[in-house]
């Protein structure tokens, strides 16, 4: 994959497209498709999806398609899924409680090593396979088990306190469903966000006008 | 409002940020702010902000900045929050659980009027304040209460199914959770996506390089 430096973001967030689909084709057992067929299914033109394949060799071969099996392989290669970066689970309520059992996140290049809670209703309860620490101890178990990415499921009166803990332990990647603004706070931290209420006015904005 | 009509949808996005984050200085008791500081605490430019403010008629003025709970009405009602769009929720595993428990959707411009499972451990069971019926009621409940936006919690093998029932009961609003693309399928449609595995495995590939 030669040319990977320069790749545009908004290439990079097609690429989980991309391989839900492939992976949607390769479980209902087509082996083949063109880059057409690909475009009609993914409402992109086939030219935007060469174009963006093409930033990382080219996998296809003209008049003959892609392998969907290999093509899907690249793709985790691109995105690093295997890499199985430690993540820990911050908040465990009804959202952070939903992120933990609902999420495959092996699939997804992180391995769910900890979870951690304030209220004593949760502490020791099990989710995702794992006992629901308490909060007291992440100094502690980061320390030992190093995680990389933290998920960010508190409420906004607790993030700032703990986002800066988790920066302060060498946490410099983030999941961020608070309304908290880490990437803001933390420049230098690489923090994807899902405003769950953001979408959800947009949605009202849109019905409305 | 006079120029509400040509509003580009990332000035749009940005509305949401905006009125969460003058919400929560309410919250705390700040009564006024300069576009100026309202940028430091955003991370966009002051210039950005009027500018977007603007788009709807300019709300500040020079030199003394904006009233707090002014502002926040004003953009409440030009994203229509007060709608109170009558909405149900379909699919009540753990995501869609976590959605019906977790969000305040009547501070969203929605009311959560029913909510539809397939499975009979869930049907009955009470989530955010309602009954959990069973999908074969739809179509009937459908057709008396006029639900105007359905939150798509399902899994990807029951998807194009429930989303041809549903929009072939009127539905043209969707929240999306499931990997189905309703928007191509339904150009007509308005549809709000949150893809948790796509964002996911875009932070992989951020951490990776």
């Amino acid at each position: 994959m030669p040319r990977r430096e320069n790749v545009s973001m908004s290439v990079i967030r097609r690429l989980p497209r991309y391989y839900r689909f492939l992976r949607y084709l390769k479980k209902t057992g087509v082996t083949r498709i063109s880059s057409t067929e690909l475009s009609a299914k993914l409402g992109l033109t086939a030219s935007q999806i060469r174009q963006d394949l093409n930033c990382f060799g080219g996998f296809g071969q003209q008049g003959y398609g892609y392998i969907v099996s290999q093509l899907c392989d690249e793709i985790a290669n691109i995105l690093s899924l295997s890499s199985q970066y430690p993540a820990i689970l911050l908040g465990a309520g009804n959202l952070g409680s939903a992120i933990g059992a609902h999420m495959s996140f092996q699939e997804e290049g992180f391995h769910l090593i900890g979870i951690f809670d304030q209220s004593s209703d949760r502490i020791g309860m099990e989710l995702a396979n794992l006992k629901i620490r308490d909060v007291a101890e992440l100094e502690k178990f980061c320390k030992k088990e190093k995680p990389v990415m933290a998920i960010f499921c508190v409420p906004r009166d607790a993030a700032a306190e703990l986002a800066e803990k988790l920066y302060g332990l060498g946490i410099r990647s983030f999941w961020n469903f608070s309304h908290y603004d880490i990437a803001m706070q933390y420049p230098d931290a690489v923090v994807e966000s899902v405003h769950l209420n953001d979408s959800l006015m947009t949605l009202c904005y849109r019905i409305s006008n």
